[in-house]
């Protein structure tokens, strides 16, 4: 007699990245799958100092139970940086997650119901869909170009779907296409959010990465309805293994977001939610982006260059201003995953890109992350591929 | 036009404990009402020591994303802590949560499907009852006695209804009552589980925290049909603000465990993880439960002295081998929610137990924490409480 789960684990698959993660362990292999962070970047030796000031000063407090919202030193300090990006907002304003996956996990808990349908960019963030996927949406996917989703498509989706719950974005540098919403679609879509009186869930992981150009202010910074739920995390500016994210909303969704927190694992980390705070009081955190910058737009350049250069005619790539990944485009009728096979055997490793759409309609993409990898294995990585691509097509 | 959030946001409510932790948050307040540690037992010193090794040593590893499934060096100590409860397993039994509530959430997606059944002691966990209350399941709830829940009603409620999940049981120093499951019981309850293949919920955060006589073997122990999800949590024997838990159950199960960690916060943190491994390596954790033990014990018997010498006539509470909580009944016709009132007035606090109790029937109950409190504090808490009920009765 088997042990009867309940329903929606049936729609619950392990992430294909995450699987593959496991592959690409063995070090000989060069591998553009993961959404690393390079762990050269880490503030080790500061986060010594960070770390004993925390314990020396407030280490009995730092290791207690504490609040659901989280510490509000950080949601204070959080909301001040959240002028970056044109927010407005009070730390009341803010709640810390466990990682930005925990906002997207939330968005899916507070507004799913079985059937409801979820537009998305198309292709959009795994980890997102997975999450989303628990409460058995369906997904409606919106074509992008260079500017992100194109918009007409987006109001025929909103017209054609009175169930939509929310529409899910990653206006910077999108995982995994690498492309940014600009200002005026920016602009738009929050016209549409209020006609049609839809939340937006807008995913922000990798925005204040921008290698090139001037920031954009965030879709939240345009709200006027409180429909947009702004998702940011310190994973990619800082280190992603403290598992600090947050959620700006409106009162009336962030109570949600609160009670759904404290029902599934009370609160974040208070000694970690404490470092992060500390740093941000002892150093420069802008200080410490532009460094990260310089690294990872040496290595995109360096990717494009070499693309460019060893990638057979038919093959194509996005240009991403900033994050951590392109986006390959081979020819039609090429199945990355086969493409995938035959690079492994060349020990090199991306991401198939089948998996980044939800309705799982197209094959012939890939998804090639340049911020983990050293400049020389970067260059070595995409030559070998470019003589499996030769051969293939 | 309002927001439409999903059906199961109308069963969350707002943890009443956690609404008045904020009440309590004033020092003037002498408060048996949360459930926190005792912070003059946390190792700082220690930890300083710990965490600057796991820096020096393995840093850019433990800011890093690591494997949902969690560290495996960890989690290969903690298959050897099992031993003590009479468990064996292998580290790949075990999952790393974020705290044992990150456990009862899992058990409530991976197990409820709306109108299921949930059986659980009565009282039971409210941070538990929670968790599950998202999935909307009914509960149906097992009187206890002083050794745990009562068998044949356990068994009438399994013969009764067919759609019954899982048991949920708290089998030592239960939250709040303060009982433990006797070892006769332990056995019958997973001869019932194997008879109609209903897995067990254990959850056992205070188990090594005993005063007196023998340490029971969990009911895991027992389970030779793999049907028995075992929690367990570093949060009351090192300290709670890592937020460190574990899951240990069957394969067929734990897939189901580790998929769900990785959509909703992909894994717990990498740092914490690494830290209360290095303290496993470095210190004697049973030593430093030991000293715990010496501190609570102290605390209970003077807060059982102190209800045995004040309160009138006509309350009665449970006398707990160990854990955090004692269980105190008022005469039938009062609501403690009423002297709870009264109570703040003379400044102190403690927990109305009708939360406690899943369909909310029972009015004239309050759980009591001593480990929080210092000695001249429960001493002064509980004399004011006597005046209190003394004027009431």
């Amino acid at each position: 007699m088997a042990i009867k789960f309940a329903a929606r684990m049936e729609n619950i698959k392990g992430s294909a990245i995450r699987e593959l993660l496991k592959l690409t362990e063995d070090p000989s292999i060069i591998s553009f799958a993961g959404g690393l962070p390079a762990p050269e970047v880490f503030p080790v030796k500061e986060l010594e100092e960070v770390i004993l000031r925390v314990l020396r000063e407030e280490g009995r407090a730092a290791l207690q139970y504490s609040t659901t919202e989280g510490y509000l030193p950080l949601r204070e300090k959080i909301a001040q940086r959240m002028k970056k990006v044109n927010v407005e907002c009070q730390p009341n304003d803010i709640l810390i997650t466990s990682g930005s996956q925990q906002g997207l996990e939330f968005s899916g808990r507070v507004f799913i119901n079985e059937g409801d349908v979820i537009i998305c960019e198309s292709p959009s963030y795994l980890g997102a869909l997975n999450a989303f996927k628990a409460y058995q949406p369906k997904f409606v996917e919106i074509s992008m170009d260079d500017d992100g989703m194109i918009m007409e498509d987006l109001e025929k989706a909103l017209e054609q779907n009175p169930n939509t719950k929310f529409i899910y974005t990653i206006p910077d540098f999108q995982n995994p296409s690498g492309r940014t919403m600009s200002l005026e679609r920016r602009k738009k879509l929050i016209e549409l959010a209020n006609q049609y009186n839809i939340p937006v869930v807008e995913d922000n992981p990798y925005g204040e990465l921008r290698f090139e150009g001037e920031m954009l202010p965030a879709i939240k910074s345009f709200d006027t309805k409180g429909l947009v739920i702004h998702l940011g995390t310190f994973s990619k500016t800082f280190c992603p293994g403290l598992r600090i994210g947050w959620v700006v909303a409106s009162p009336e969704i962030l109570t949600k977001y609160i009670l759904s927190k404290q029902g599934v694992d009370l609160q974040s980390s208070t000694i970690a939610q404490r470092e992060v705070n500390k740093f941000l009081e002892m150093y420069d955190l802008d200080k410490h982006i532009d460094m990260i910058i310089g690294i990872y737009r040496k290595r995109r350049d360096l990717m494009l260059e070499t693309m460019e250069k060893e990638f057979p005619a038919g093959v194509t790539f996005t240009r991403p201003q900033g994050g951590l990944f392109t986006w390959v485009t081979f020819p039609e009728h090429m199945d990355a995953a086969e493409i995938m096979k035959k690079s492994l055997e060349e020990k090199v490793a991306f991401v198939p890109g089948q998996s980044f759409f939800p309705n799982g309609q197209y094959k012939n993409h890939g998804r090639f992350n340049y911020s983990n990898m050293p400049e020389d294995k970067i260059v070595e990585g995409i030559k070998r591929l470019g003589k499996v691509l030769k051969a293939m097509i």
